[in-house]
């Protein structure tokens, strides 16, 4: 059983665990307590190529003075060597007597780090704080169990289905309330993903802003999508963050890619083409409709194709809420369950072959073994270096 | 003032009207109190051609039992001569002192009963209990008003707007309870629209059933708009009306044969280019969209075109209500201001040329003026004489 003081301990190290960067490896924080239950120190990750929290906190103490302390940690100290040696052996080295964490590491790489700690006499508990520890590193976890990003894709139509009116206009289909939200959820998304077509033709600048336009503090990387090159003075090359183009239909190899720099949680806002493409291939986790009381008719539809023979075949959704903002209603769904049949029916998401999943080991952002690399400084296609504009986030 | 017993009594003539049958009449209920508060007798009107309410109420009493009475009318006693005598007339007649009554007859031919109640030295007295019974007539003004009856135009979409799997399947994109719900409003509906097409395609039975596919107490007319012939073997042809068959394109000459036979309210279920064509000619009052949590993409839209050229043009909806209903949602709107500009826009509803609207004069259901007058016993053609098959309601 955790004390009440380490539980305490568990709900700050969570707090310091959020101030670290999301990307390659989970945001985690540590918290070193005396024998007495006095807080010695307070550690977390900042990125990958950083020191684990377990290893900030213990680098804050000298020598001895983590001798017979409890280590309170928000995942499993790490079993793995990266750029960092483990962090078991660290606690262990240290004189750590008892180790307190929220949640297991689901990596293979590196899992096991509480075997090692009570195969050196260390009391070891684990599960404390567990769900809010796991609301923390919701999306770093599901990278790991999916090996993709988590995708949320969104649209806005009329009741009837259309994106647009005939002559293309569309703007607005819905409301401010719902503009207003679009922009939130945009700023908690790590990616925003559209497609060419659409950057094309609505020249949008991709970034999260508030309702006079400013932008929020977070903004998402931009990814634009497709084959047809983005002119040089379109507005998302305009965006804080350098563009990542990926002249490419291969969705999940594009998912892998992002994975692999980090991106956790893509916001794919790109056009119909592309909406179609991500639900067709299974990749949509999460859909956000932007339902406005409007009619429109006519052939400019939200969604085209999506691999839908027959009714027995249709995408089924679960919707999780329905809101109304302002004239316009929010659905928010997901997949249910597959398909019976048909074909490109909503497989389950596996990780690509071209994936290259990140895992909590340190891997660098820049990987020469990635499958597929964006191009990032121009409209030309550029598939042989990944650059790198995030450093290592 | 309306005392105490009057109101008890207008609330009483209001059931009573409720008795009468919908049709070219409304419904009115009539109560004949004595001067000491009394019941004396109690009357409504059971139909185009049979005695209006208060006439109905006085021939129940002797010829001076009415001296002095008071009349309690759930609307003005009418001022017209048609196949019965004006009720103002019977009134003064019988020598009735004093007169309440709910509504004003909305009707140029009938109004100005009160007036001529006055004018003969009744006491008259008006709106008491109007809202209620605004209710019970609420179809009958509107068609007063509008020359045509109330249109419903229900559809079930999948979330994105089609109708149907691109192989045409669409049973069921909405669930049981959903369909319940339908059949609940096919049957307060005097006509259930359906287009050849869906006749064609789906063979509607077009009745309104109970969930073990019995029929419900009250059904609405089957009609049939289009020139496609209907199969002999058609299962609407079954239903306990016999249908009307409208070989036309022409919805307005449509809906004016329909007021002419009594029809208050439609409900338009027949397909996707039949509720196009109700939407854009700006002939839909209400909307029903059953949403389906389920996507199908492909080519089988809701709605096709609605002459709405631009996002200026939208036909913008107000949403009465959303409500769940199992795991579809039901929109239930109507038209929002009409759109500021564009061809064939939203038009307010007037009477058509080819409109020979009801009135409260006792026209009959079988008029040689009608302009359009559909087939009702086969697939021919038919527009020289307009059947009679719901006697006079």
């Amino acid at each position: 059983m955790a004390s009440a003081i380490e539980i305490d301990a568990m709900r700050r190290a969570l707090q310091l665990a959020r101030r670290g960067p999301r990307g390659l490896n989970p945001q985690v924080g540590a918290i070193l307590l005396s024998p007495g239950g006095e807080v010695l120190a307070e550690g977390y990750h900042r990125g990958a190529g950083t020191p684990h929290a377990e290893v900030d906190a213990l680098s804050q103490v000298t020598a001895d003075a983590a001798r017979g302390a409890t280590a309170v940690v928000t995942l499993e100290p790490c079993n793995h060597t990266g750029r960092t040696g483990p962090c078991a052996v660290a606690l262990i080295e240290a004189g750590v007597a008892r180790v307190v964490y929220a949640l297991d590491d689901p990596t293979d790489a590196a899992a096991g780090g509480a075997d090692r700690l009570r195969g050196a006499g260390v009391v070891v508990e684990s599960g404390v704080e567990a769900d809010a520890a796991e609301e923390v590193i919701h999306d770093w976890v599901a990278l790991q169990r999916t090996g993709r990003p988590h995708v949320t894709v969104k649209w806005a139509q009329s009741l009837d289905g259309r994106a647009a009116a005939d002559d293309g206009t569309s703007q607005w289909i819905t409301g401010a309330v719902a503009r207003r939200d679009v922009h939130a959820r945009r700023a908690i998304a790590d990616a925003i993903v559209a497609g060419t077509g659409t950057i094309h033709a609505d020249d949008p600048a991709l970034t999260a802003r508030a309702e006079d336009g400013s932008l929020l503090p977070a903004q998402p990387i931009p990814v634009v999508i497709g084959s047809t090159e983005t002119a040089p003075d379109a507005a998302v090359r305009r965006h804080p963050h350098e563009p990542l183009f990926y002249p490419t239909h291969d969705l999940p190899a594009v998912l892998a890619d992002l994975a692999g720099r980090g991106v956790q949680r893509v916001f794919v806002e790109g056009g119909p083409t592309l909406a179609s493409a991500f639900i067709r291939a299974g990749l949509a986790d999460e859909l956000l409709v932007y339902l406005a009381p409007v009619l429109l008719g006519g052939s400019r539809l939200a969604l085209g194709d999506l691999g839908v023979p027959s009714i027995a075949n249709a995408r089924r959704l679960a919707v999780a809420s329905v809101e109304i903002l302002g004239d316009d209603m929010l659905l928010v769904a997901r997949p249910a369950a597959a398909p019976a049949t048909g074909p490109a029916a909503a497989a389950p998401a596996t990780r690509s072959a071209a994936a290259a999943p990140a895992t909590r080991a340190d891997r660098p952002a820049v990987d020469g073994s990635t499958a597929l690399a964006p191009a990032s400084t121009g409209p030309e296609p550029a598939r042989a270096t990944a650059p790198q504009h995030r450093g290592d986030v």
